[in-house]
């Protein structure tokens, strides 16, 4: 094996177990990483004697390009993407694990600032890589696991939204889809929204807060809000009931629309990867600060906007 | 979205939300889940406070073939790989999460196939699949993440051999490579060595008991006996000394090597995919029933057969 060596090499330069040397030298950790990357397996804390776990791919040409975002903002959407599903429960990210597949001829320059963004992401959250695996592959996929701790709170699921409960939401909406136009029609700016798709910042911390105000469902903005809602509202058999002059557009989004020539408000309504978190409450809660009131729970299914049932728009894979 | 439908349709004919609702209608549970697949993350009961996590990909065209293994076989191996890992700590698998990427012209069969395959892995372990994630891509990926309890034991880390051990493996060594090895040729049969290439059979169960029988230092053989313990030496800072004459090709392997004019002794010491278990135990331990003592631990570095150091053969991707 050729020694690990410098910026100007490919994972193919160094092997399978270069990278990993490499990667693992990268990573940093944290009280509840218990045995972290190297072994066969990690082993971390679940302090209620429960884990919260979930995945999700980032497969380059598919959900990112090469060209349009480091390989830091790559590393970070993707730890961003698993850790909001563990804030969406109510419960805290604690670890992660990562698989990446990637082409040989791939410099080593972006596989480092993939692990940086990963690290960053994770230690922003008070999270560690712990583990991972690594292949080649015709093309750059990182797949993530995403551990959390629900701090002896029950998960707050899909299914507990009750008629008569308020729902609201915290985070962005539809800035990551006015990124992805803009860059779609070969642009780099506006910074903001171009940086929204490129990074996404999820309110993680205000999962736990959801929880604790009583929430009784919750998820994460991935699809788009209609189609999120969607899920929401089948699996606690109910109808999602929003008020259109609860959600305007905002001022940012409607420049770049008028720029662009599209509707800003499909981008708040359908737009996905900005990782809001919506939930509902039980009527005449206080809502945790920053969080939006934009509608109620009624009787009934789907999600209707101002009254009139509204078809899911999010992406949809294999169309 | 049109309707869940027939066995001729193919995943881009239901879409991605029809391909979610059709996996999670054939999984089952068990006790530990205390929120399966649906929701944004699962959860899962960690009963000692700790969870053990290894995550593993299998790629189509790198690690599986669709004409040589069928959807069931790609399954049962996808969760074989991250299960055995758990195991390789000394602890017992409870659940695991799967990410597909897929083209939208597989059939539905074989997604359904590879449901069944994962699912009665982890029924035989008595875990269960807990979530996962879908999405469109060139070629097939599974991506399993396996959790594990390790029962309030220690984990059996790379790093725990000490000089004057025992070293023992338990399970098959270099079937799976004679499988592929046939296979390659264009063959068919033996269906020993090409089912143990297909289905591996990890002696899952043998982690544990090699814990509670003392075991210093463990690991399951995937990329080859040699290969998987130099990372073991390397964790250790130890040598590890194999004796040949404990080491004897089975008759089988002998017979197919014969047929390929190839030396079984390859399969043997450098084939990976079997997942056998192999780890080292203080002297004068009793060995857990079928452990079979094949060397010793002592001062040095690497791997030595009868005294003479053994560079590792085993699969390195990006060669």
């Amino acid at each position: 094996m050729r020694a690990i060596s410098g910026a100007q090499d490919d994972v193919g330069s160094v092997g399978e177990f270069g990278l990993i040397a490499r990667v693992s030298a990268a990573l940093d950790t944290t009280e509840a990483v218990l045995l972290g990357p190297g072994d066969d397996a990690a082993v971390v804390a679940a302090p209620d004697g429960r884990v919260v776990a979930s995945t999700d791919q980032l497969l380059e040409h598919r959900h990112f390009r090469r060209d349009w975002s480091s390989a830091e903002d790559v590393g970070h959407k993707a730890a961003a993407r698993a850790c909001s599903d563990i804030a969406a429960m109510g419960a805290v990210p604690t670890a992660v694990l990562v698989a990446l597949a990637t082409p040989g001829d791939v410099p080593l320059t972006w596989t480092d600032g993939l692990v940086t963004g990963l690290r960053d992401e994770c230690r922003a959250l008070g999270a560690a890589v712990v583990g991972g695996d690594v292949t080649a592959a015709d093309t750059v996929a990182v797949v993530v696991t995403a551990l959390g701790d629900l701090q002896g709170r029950p998960p707050v699921t899909l299914a507990g939204a009750a008629v008569g409960d308020v729902v609201a939401y915290v985070g962005r909406l539809g800035w990551a889809a006015a990124g992805l136009a803009v860059l779609g029609r070969g642009f780099r700016s506006p910074a903001q929204v171009v940086g929204a798709h490129r990074r996404p910042e999820p309110p993680y911390a205000q999962g736990p807060h959801a929880a604790l105000a009583g929430a009784t469902a919750m998820t994460d903005v991935s699809d788009g809000l209609v189609a999120d809602l969607g899920h929401l509202a089948d699996a606690s058999s109910v109808q999602i009931a929003l008020d259109s002059v609860l959600l305007p557009v905002p001022n940012r989004l409607t420049e770049v629309a008028a720029a662009l020539n599209v509707d800003p408000r499909d981008w708040v309504l359908h737009g996905g990867d900005d990782y809001a978190l919506v939930a509902t409450f039980p009527a005449g809660s206080t809502l945790p600060a920053d969080w939006v009131r934009i509608g109620v729970v009624r009787e009934g299914a789907g999600v209707a906007i101002d009254g009139v049932t509204v078809a899911p728009r999010g992406h949809e894979h294999f169309r």
